[in-house]
């Protein structure tokens, strides 16, 4: 996004384990903070200093530690790029549990820190269940190592838990341990038309029952992310038959084992809703081949970037019962409307769009330029809605820096106190990633 | 087991989280030790009073607070029985995500605070990344309302996890949002006869490469353990033709979407697998009828009832590399061979038998009584082969009372120091279920 700028003048790139911890003991006794930092590719300063703090980088520790094959379990530096991962297990018809647009830069580590939920959740769940063991380097430089490579280990508190998610305020992951799953022999892909936005839920419930363990994804696109994407050149558009009449789309993706069988799933809940009495869908594209596959997921994943191109986006990336995806988009446009900010001076587009299966709507408001009083106009209004649907203000990009003051609409202050109550006895100097997570 | 005997006088049956709130407040304040009590069916003595401390029974905390049949998201107070939450989402086709032998009396509570395992975790993974939200009361009665039913949520510490596990030492866990994932249509299974142990690797991996997403069990059962449930009326015994010369046995559950494709890909299995020109299998019988599938499945599910009719067992439920089943079940038996308790007067058995899938082996020893000899000829000997392998000693038993003197097997000092601390910050008075997990 390019909104958060750091201005520290050291980065530090240790090589191994415990040079993280020496550096992390010398910074503890002096009190100097610092920022663990993986790919940078976080959308909430997570991985930004805030003021002088020191950076440590993690990706000179970029080696696979050890992989089995027969159990599919990964152990790899902390630095190791998501994309390196995959293309490491691949030969071993194994892929990662978790896939995002990042992949190319994001690192391993961080993907761990931050939770990284992506296109995988809905299939294969999130890190909390894959990740299997960690190693971290607390802050007074001791070596937590629970970089165990069991699937089952009821000994004790599952302490690991605590730093998946912890944006690096609690220790810096070094090493970690990960179930990777046996890759899918075939995928494919449709795209659905849908005239109202009132089917998604009875189309999803259809197509869950229909595809059943088949189904990799529910991807849900508004008509205007749509229009966006296709306007900057994102994927193969539709017909203009095919999307007349098209209040939003949703992109279902299969992985399975054998191609037929999941051709024929595909191919009978397409029939079956085309065929129905009162069809939930108006029309359905179905890929026929690697290319076309490619191209229809662009449609989904090249809204980002036609965002990018249309203008100055603020994203909100929050989770609300499905059944308010709509209203949560169009109450922010009305709200715009009437603070007199939607027009193509101010804000161009509300957009919504992102992961049915998991209730995570990304609703990306897209200006000519950034300016207080969008940024007014949004904020709070936007917690408050997420909160009177009792969601959550950022389902997978975290807290941050960019939301700590927010963090209030998504945890109730008893929560919020025991998140300190455990940072202090961790971290009782406080230096690390200061400023993140907890004010 | 019937080894653990409470001493408690009072048994407090809360029907209201509230009134659970007030229960510890008061305890807090005179710092008068407590037990949580679910379905009381643990194996290692978590539920069960040391000393003196009021048992705090979940038994009266048993409505389903409410279920969306869409997102599949069931919350429900925390004595609800497993086996009447899995009946109540039944009709909406879905099913638990968790299993277990102990259903009918086992409180949902109880397997959030045990972190049960059980018989699905290979298809549907761990608790870790089932539950959804908790609602817990803490030691001095305050309530922490997590019982959110978000999929994703990255808005700080994900501190519910700390009390998957923690066996009732940190709160009260009152209330659970759990994902239930939609039932299979289709369910088979099949058990293989194997030459040699050897062939269970290379097997899991072709098994898991051809059975892929419909893969939903893969249990491991030795030829004593086989022996044994045959001899006490377990199950359908194979002929003495399929049986001759097996070494050991696997059986293989299928869970899928659409009955003939599921049975394709079974046929395709065992006739690859008959047809291979070095056959890792001597035969395979597969169910054909749902009468045939119980019964197939009762020769792995009634092991344990077997091993309670043949004498007096001692269980390890450990985590081992899948590799080294085997040679741990043997050298165990070797091991007491060389004490010279292996006869019909001390131990009769060695048995292993498990979720080959998970890692995890239920390593049984029989003797005709409980003797301090055989005590202490298994432990430490058990703990220190487990820790060799770095395995766990506790897969899903959890440590309870039985095992705290055992946790640093599989924990090092740096990891339960670190437990320590979050006990001490949580349950600064230590009423909490004392004595269990931490010594």
């Amino acid at each position: 996004m390019g909104r958060f700028h750091g201005s520290s003048t050291t980065v530090l790139k240790p090589k191994t384990t415990q040079q993280v911890s020496r550096i992390l003991q010398w910074c503890n006794y002096r009190k100097i903070p610092v920022v663990p930092q993986g790919g940078n590719t976080g959308l909430v300063g997570g991985s930004v200093p805030v003021k002088d703090e020191i950076v440590i980088s993690l990706s000179n520790m970029n080696k696979v530690r050890e992989f089995d094959p027969v159990s599919g379990v990964l152990v790899a530096d902390a630095g190791c790029i998501l994309q390196a991962l995959t293309d490491y297990v691949a030969p071993h018809n194994h892929i990662m549990p978790v896939d995002l647009g990042a992949k190319g830069s994001c690192q391993i580590g961080g993907n761990v820190s931050t939770n990284a939920g992506g296109l995988r959740l809905l299939r294969y769940g999130s890190l909390h269940g894959n990740v299997l063991g960690l190693e971290v380097v607390l802050p007074d430089g001791t070596i937590l190592d629970q970089l165990t490579t069991l699937r089952k280990d009821n000994t004790g508190y599952d302490i690991k838990q605590l730093f998946i998610g912890a944006e690096g305020t609690l220790g810096i992951v070094t090493g970690v341990s990960i179930l990777t799953p046996p890759a899918p022999q075939a995928s494919n892909n449709v795209i659905l038309a849908l005239p109202s936005f009132q089917n998604v839920l009875p189309l999803y419930q259809t197509v869950k029952a229909q595809l059943s363990e088949i189904l990799s994804a529910f991807e849900f696109i508004d008509r205007t992310a749509y229009n966006l994407a296709v306007k900057h050149g994102q994927g193969r558009a539709l017909s203009d038959e095919d999307v007349q009449g098209a209040e939003c789309f949703v992109l279902v993706e299969t992985s399975g084992g054998r191609r037929e069988h999941d051709e024929q799933k595909l191919t009978t809940l397409l029939e079956s809703l085309l065929e129905a009495d009162k069809p939930l869908i108006n029309t359905g594209v179905m890929s026929q081949n690697p290319a076309q596959f490619s191209s229809l997921w662009a449609l989904r994943e090249g809204v980002t970037e036609a965002i990018s191109k249309e203008g100055k986006a603020y994203k909100y990336d929050i989770s609300v019962p499905l059944s308010s995806f709509k209203d949560v988009v169009d109450g922010t446009r009305e709200h715009l409307r009437s603070k007199g900010l939607l027009n193509d001076e101010a804000v161009k587009h509300v957009i919504g769009y992102g992961h049915v299966g998991d209730g995570n709507l990304h609703l990306n408001v897209v200006a000519k330029d950034y300016s207080p009083e969008i940024q007014a106009a949004l904020e709070p209004y936007i917690y408050e809605v997420v909160s009177s649907y009792r969601g959550s203000i950022s389902a997978e990009h975290g807290i941050g820096y960019q939301k700590t003051h927010a963090l209030h609409y998504s945890k109730d202050k008893v929560s919020i106190d025991l998140m300190r109550k455990i940072k202090n006895v961790i971290d009782p100097n406080g230096i690390m990633n200061p400023g993140k997570v907890l004010e």
